[in-house]
Parts: structure tokens; sequence; C-alpha cells
């Protein structure tokens, strides 16, 4: 029943929008891509920046390109306890009234309001695989990490977009770390799509639909019982007269 | 079906066996208890010492009290990957060709050949609660985590003990964050003690073992019309005579 698809490891990393780069780097800066990434078009940058917070910072914190629309910066909640902030668990894009960051480039620093969040684990799906299993953009699903630290993923977001070339695990590195996962590891994707059905319903319902199986077969039973004594009754009656 | 149970998380520690203790305090040095852990006897300590790694180091790491036969720091993979070594998963105590690593007290260094771990993550298990709950020590047993980073810990080790005096499950921060988990929250363990039934083969076994029960009820209902046939043709047989 599952289904194996790939796993990719997000580290901490920025994006910037075209006027915070100005603030943090100067007038008319361009990023210069390093390494390309799994999602087209998205590249490492060879730039790097400081995030502060009120209990500590990170140092040479990546920068992913091209610029956004909006800045938006993605740490662990492990990272989160050290700086002292309290990032939500978001989707990306999803910032409205995230936590506050300080970012320190070569030529500025900038006090954000908001733009801080922990990426919500999710799946980037392909159009073929979305309709071969099933899904639609915004279900749920369930991801099964087999190994020595084996878990299951519950909530996992789908996302299906035309831009996405392969269907792939995206988790941070609290997550990776927890289930001994790397970037490139096969992981279990389960062929159920019913919002409504998490792994602790599943698990009771293995019970429940069993009972209700067995019920439905014994009314299946007694219903034919039924009807054979009628037709038997019908025969005798026939004899008789 | 599930049985809720608290939750503790560890942060990074050291157990130190009384030779190291004095090889990085001092002859004859004693270590000052600050706070009671949840398991009895077991005490937080004053003192902290350094952890060295090829590639970096973390310093103020707790020490818990009181000394034990074999020295062992326990640190998260996500510490390992700083430190830049690859301690094992295992259970307290197996410590054999385990990562070697340097610790660095007031009184002294000591460059150890093996005793840093990842905690594997269990369940210390009263036995009462096991009596009642069907399990035995080192039985395999898996924990559901509900929230908004909901998953399920699969291979999760009991540990029944007189000297535990509740159940509960320990895990590191690297599991506490990617599980949105604090310590004295509660997660529902399941009443599932079988080494060999794991989650992804209890989801499948979801829908083998429905098709079994109703291939059993269909074979049933066949027997039963074979067996209403059989009778009415002996009826049948008997009026025709």
């Amino acid at each position: 029943m599952p289904v194996l698809i790939s796993t990719g490891v997000s580290a901490r990393h920025i994006h910037l929008s075209p006027e915070h780069l100005e603030a943090l780097f100067g007038q008319d800066y361009a990023l210069t891509p390093k390494r390309e990434l799994s999602i087209p078009g998205q590249y490492l940058c060879k730039e790097r920046l400081r995030i502060e917070g009120p209990k500590g910072s990170m140092d040479n914190v990546a920068i992913i390109g091209p610029t956004r629309f909006r800045t938006q910066i993605e740490i662990t909640s492990s990272d989160g306890i050290k700086l002292g902030v309290n990032p939500p668990i978001r989707l990306s894009g999803d910032l409205d009234g995230s936590e506050p960051v300080t970012l320190v480039g070569p030529k500025g620093k900038l006090e954000l309001d908001e733009g801080l969040i922990v990426a919500m684990r999710h799946i980037h799906m392909t159009e073929q695989n979305a309709t071969e299993l099933g899904f639609r953009h915004k279900d749920y699903a369930m991801v099964i990490v087999p190994g020595p630290r084996s878990l299951v993923f519950d909530h996992v977001v789908v996302r299906v977009s035309p831009e996405n070339v392969a269907t792939e695990l995206h988790i941070d590195t609290d997550e990776a770390n927890t289930a001994s996962l790397k970037t490139g590891d096969k992981v279990n994707l389960l062929r159920i799509n019913d919002k409504k059905i998490r792994i602790e319903r599943l698990i009771n319902m293995f019970d429940e639909r069993q009972m209700k199986l067995i019920e439905a077969c014994v009314a299946n039973i007694v219903e034919e019982e039924r009807r054979k004594v009628s037709q038997m009754e019908d025969i005798l009656a026939r004899l008789r007269n």
C-alpha cells in the first residue's frame, strides 16, 4: 500500500525581499548563486547573514535566491530556543503575525516585526503523482519512516503544483535528526488522503471496523436464514395443498 | 484503546564515574545536588562541564548525579553535527564501541575513547502499569503524540523496573522539538506490545485483515446456505415419500 518517496532536509535559511536585500547588502546588490536546489529556479547563495534574537545569535545562515515578495526566515524549534524566540509552525508564505527577528548583513541591520517561522513539514507533489495517488493540493498525508528511529509523521501537508518536478517530503533538521533521515533517504507515503483519518483514528478503526464488518456479516446470515425459512414455508404450504 | 502517559524531555547531560569525577574536579571532590529528578535518587548537579569534538564544543553541559560505574555522555544528533561526531543511538549503559569525546572540567581534561551516545527513546514503566497494560521489560511500544506536529513514535523500548515510580516517555530535545512536546505533556501509549507489529504492518493489516474477515464471513454464508439447502432437500424428500 505505501509508496516510496524521497526526503529533502532543509537547514535554517532566509528568503529576502528586494528591499531587504538592499538594506542588508547595499543598493542594487544582486545575490550570487552557489548551487541549484531541488525546486527549479531556487538556489543557495554565496552570501550569508547573521540572525539575532533576545538570547542568542547565529552566524552564516544560508540565503535562498531569488528574492521573494516577503522576507521569510525558516529556523528549527531548537534554533528558536537558542535565539530566545518562539516562531510559529507555518507553511511557507503564511507570515502574518509570525515572530520578530533581527538580521545583520555587511551593510546594515534589519529589525523585522515578523517573518520568522518554523516550516511546517510538507510534501511537494507533482501533478502526475497527485492524480495517480489520489491527493489534492492541501490534503494531509501520513509518512512512515523506517529504520532504528522509525516513526510516522502525521499531518504532512501536500502541496501540488505544476512547478514540482519530483514528489518529495520536506522536513527541517530537528525532524531529520529525530527520524535519522538525510536528504535522498526514502520514506513511505501512505495512500490515505482523508483529512479526518489520522493515525490514532486509523488504529482505533482497526478494531471498530472489524466489529462493524462482523456485525454486517452476521446480519447478512440472519437475513439469508429468514429468506430460506420463508422459501421453505412456501414450498411446504404448496406441497400441503 | 490508548493510555495517557507523561513526557520527560532530557537535555544533553553527563553521568560521571568516580575516577573521572576526580580527574575533572580534583581529588575527593563530591558533586553538589541542585534539583531532584523524576527518577528517584537522581539529581541535577550545580557543576557543569565542557564537551569538545573535532568541529565544535559545548559549554555548561549538565551533570546528573550520583556517580555511575561508567561515564556516559548523552547528546542529541543535532549536537553531534555541531561537535563533528557521530554517536550511536543506544540505551543507557550500552556503551561498548560508542563515540569518543573530550570532557573539560575546572581541574582537568579527559579524552575518552568511548561514552558518547544519543539516548534511545524509551518508556520508564512501573511494575503495576506493566502488569495492567500487558508490557514486559524490553518490549517495544508505540506512542501517539497529538497536536499540530502530531506523529507516532514507533519502536519505543519499555523499561520495567521496581525503582520506577511513574510511567513516563523519555525523549531528547530533538524529538521534543520535532513533536512540539515539553516535560509534563501527555501522550497516548498504544496497548500493542507485539514486537512484530509495527505501525506500517498495522496499517497494512488494516486492509488485509478486513479482506480475510470478509472472506471468512462469505465462506460462513456459503456453508450456511449449503446446510439449509441440504435440510430443505431432506424435508422435500420425506414429504414426497
